[in-house]
């Protein structure tokens, strides 16, 4: 059972341009800002409702987003469905940490027509 | 200001299947099911919280998303995000109206790393 979209990922090469970018067409002010080094990027989020619209600028080569930023451009990176037991679903990846505690784990993009998709479960939700 | 994640759209070519493999997924049925002659498609809906995740399928020739399908195959298609009042946002074009009573506008693809991006305001959020 999924209870949401729990985050929509963007990749970009200059994350200052994408939340000025972002913030005149959300007209709105950036939520949070964190690095999360694990995954070698830097990060800007705007929550919009009950959903979290990040913004990811790969900083380490050798990274997935960096690989993905190199072979897509910028763009729709990751979706994420909010869930509230990760363990429920069968098919999915290892689960790892994501920015906060979120515990997250990929679906098959194979079942998601080649979409990175994940799920997400927050304790903050 | 941006209220949440309106809708997700995935385009695909058989929407039997594409619903079949997103009940598996999901671990729930699909939560409503209707056509959209105005814009040539068949469309499968899944309540996720605030946020629909809607399957299109083009049934005609020559549309819109006929040829978005055409051309980048199957996956993520449209991400649009809620409003209180379209009229309060610049840079969009014009209003038409998809799905209920969905009044819908879309953003320059140019401000948005060439994603089609939408803006919703629902009379029945």
């Amino acid at each position: 059972m999924i209870n949401g979209i729990h985050h929509i990922n963007f990749i970009v090469h200059d994350l200052e341009a994408a939340i000025e970018r972002f913030e005149r067409i959300f007209g709105m002010k950036v939520t949070r800002r964190d690095a999360l080094p694990g995954r070698g990027v830097e990060t800007a989020r705007f929550r919009l409702g009950q959903s979290w619209f990040v913004l990811v600028q790969p900083v380490e080569d050798g990274t997935e987003p960096a690989r993905f930023l190199a072979e897509h451009g910028e763009g729709m990176f990751l979706l994420s469905f909010a869930v509230d037991d990760l363990e429920r679903f069968g098919g999915i990846g290892p689960v790892r940490h994501g920015l906060d505690e979120w515990r997250v784990a990929d679906l098959d993009p194979a079942d998601t027509y080649g979409v990175l998709c994940q799920l997400t479960q927050d304790p903050a939700a």
